[in-house]
């Protein structure tokens, strides 16, 4: 392989058709953020968002403003428009709540649509919550009900007749694998059971077509690459065909056909409205929209084109300058099998992130041995990849980073 | 009775001890908000708190500020501050989700700690989506589960040894009738049962002794009488007897006993963290924070003397003016026995309170006939409470509000 140098990444960015996205987010300066797949960057226009709202609509509108200002639907507003981004149609999703809470919803109603099956198959490896709510749900359900942890490579064959649900996670929040959707959507409807995907680390990262792969359900997150701000809601994917027979257990009032009548009787909206259950925190929500919409400017295929550029770049100048060191690829090296992130184990990975962070190199550390790193196209700089592979050689080359406390990284996904 | 003059509440808004506190509140000109019981007002301060939040934390200190910004912990502190308004202790509140979710999680939890028993009293009169949720629930749990619906006069008759759980809305949302949460609690306790309170219109407006009362779990939301904007976080209480034993089904990974440890398997957090289920909307609790702020510097009593005085005035003033136009109170009479608002029946009462929204005076009305009006003694004066009942008696002599189109008014509790 031709060595790789600066003046590359230099050109790369100038012929960068993304380049002018950055512009329109705030970094720090003498940061090169490598954990937007975990907390996207502050879009310029976000305090603008929330000053609009937070002085006229609340301020000024007061109560008129949850239709006057379109706080009631937003909701389904917001949800069009990341349908837009996921291969849904107009209508099939809506933001709200939190990932976990949604896909309580969803895995609800899957286990009520296969009444005569109880295995809901998971990877084990998956980020843990996804387990967590199921674990909740077949513990509450009782009954024989049951969850099949399996990984990857036993997938297909875990998908047998009584498997009610497949639910697993598009990216893997660890390794940063993608899975195949389509293929795997079919076979767990060729075995009759229903298909959920957890789209955290895909939506804004890469192609998702889930109509295209006939997907049942989906959940996924809005402040990682959709840049909406720290703990900005989550959304429910739920197929057209869906609609009107699913009926999730969270039966709140915003779910109601009419929620304005105050019927004594809960009655589920037909459409998506169904999957909401209380007011949603409009503030968050608000400024979400923000980084949706910056979002829905890009084309996504240019997106998915840079992200597997920087992605294999940095591996590509991992194996030029760090090979004497120990790490260990933890993500696939084909580019078509992964997100947007790659992660490197080595045996001091806590101590070398915090001197990378120490250096304005922020990534993430996964225990037990992970360094985590995210590349969001619309804001990352080639040259940014090459200064922080930079970096970490050099800390590799001082090994001064072997004398840092191993202090515990709270990072959160 | 004396009759009532404009001089008179100028007076008592001269020698208000709570009058300072309108000062921290944004309000619109020429508007008379009686609508805080539905949303609270603006507090000054709450743009300040959105953009250090979205400048400083998420745009400098990006990932980094789930630590160094106190993000992570938020949900328990801000529950600690919310604790202390509802006479609960700290380490037993914690702020996050929806009112509807939480009283799923409250719900769940206490079908569970009484397994015997399938039984949940309510009032069928209740705000629709608490009932709503108990529905679900119910459907889910199978097997025998139900609702016994009954009103406040069969309540206690109605706590037999088949009931699990007690599930009442402190303050009625549509009557402003307040219950004796200590004496159905007494019962609800003698007959083996918990207790559930819902306090979504008493927090923030009046005296809420939980622990006094002996209570096991409550529920409330921020955007009401605390101020904390649109769709602002809820909370969960849980006394401290319950923790440990108690297992809510939501089972994600902010409730988890170490969730940075990844763990496959769920193991509740064994305190008020365990009530946790996702990543929460930090903006919108940030916010709610400034609201809850500038309660925790009011003194409870001194907010329940004045909102007792604001209602009273307002009801006397409507027997003194408006006497002629068919209005019936249907808030309770005693002051004691109610909570912060004021409604009244009328056969047009849509129509009367558009023309009221449109002479600034703000209300709500719910369907079929009651208009609602909401005291907070925080940022109301004495002298509001002429002037609104005095353009209300001005609407009822011109009869111009006959004209007005019926219009759907669709404002949110």
């Amino acid at each position: 392989m031709k060595l790789l140098t600066r003046s590359y990444f230099e050109e790369l960015d100038r012929t960068d058709p993304l380049s002018h996205f950055r512009e329109k987010f705030s970094l720090p300066e003498n940061t090169i953020y490598l954990d937007g797949n975990s907390l996207g960057a502050r879009p310029k226009t976000a305090l603008n968002r929330a000053r609009e709202l937070i002085d006229q609509e609340w301020g000024k509108g007061l109560i008129g403003s949850w239709n006057a200002a379109g706080w009631w639907d937003l909701p389904l507003t917001l949800g069009n428009k990341i349908a837009h981004l996921i291969g849904a149609s107009p209508g099939e999703v809506v933001a709200c709540d939190t990932t976990g809470i949604n896909l309580y919803k969803v895995l609800a109603i899957a286990m009520r649509l296969r009444p005569d099956r109880k295995v809901i198959v998971m990877e084990g490896s998956n980020f843990p919550t996804d387990n967590y709510i199921a674990e909740g749900l077949v513990e509450q359900l009782g009954d024989g009900y049951e969850i099949r942890f399996v990984e990857e490579d036993a997938l297909t064959r875990a998908i047998t007749d009584d498997v009610a649900a497949v639910c697993l996670t598009h990216v893997h929040y660890r390794s940063g694998r993608a899975l195949d959707m389509k293929k795997i959507t079919r076979v767990t409807h060729q075995s009759g059971a229903l298909s959920i995907w957890d789209l955290c680390h895909s939506a804004g990262a890469l192609e998702v077509e889930l109509n295209n792969a006939k997907v049942d359900f989906a959940v996924g997150c809005t402040y990682k690459y959709l840049n909406g701000g720290p703990g900005s809601p989550a959304f429910i994917f739920m197929a057209e065909r869906h609609h009107g027979e699913a009926r999730q257990p969270l039966t709140g009032w915003w779910g109601h056909a009419d929620p304005f009548a105050f019927e004594q009787a809960y009655r589920p909206a037909e459409n998506i409205r169904q999957m909401l259950t209380g007011t949603q925190s409009v503030l968050s929500m608000a400024v979400a929209e923000v980084g949706v919409d910056i979002m829905l400017d890009a084309d996504m295929q240019k997106i998915r084109s840079k992200s597997k550029k920087l992605t294999s770049l940095f591996i590509d100048l991992l194996e030029q300058n760090c090979t004497d060191h120990d790490f260990v690829l933890q993500t696939p090296r084909s580019e078509v099998a992964r997100g947007s992130h790659v992660s490197i184990g080595h045996p001091h990975g806590h101590a070398i992130m915090q001197a990378l962070i120490s250096r304005g190199v922020i990534g993430d550390f996964r225990a037990p041995d992970t360094l985590r790193f995210g590349f969001t196209p619309l804001y990352l700089r080639y040259t940014d990849i090459w200064d922080a592979v930079d970096k970490l050689a050099q800390i590799m080359a001082s090994e001064q980073w072997q004398h840092r406390c191993f202090q515990k990284v709270e990072a959160v996904t």
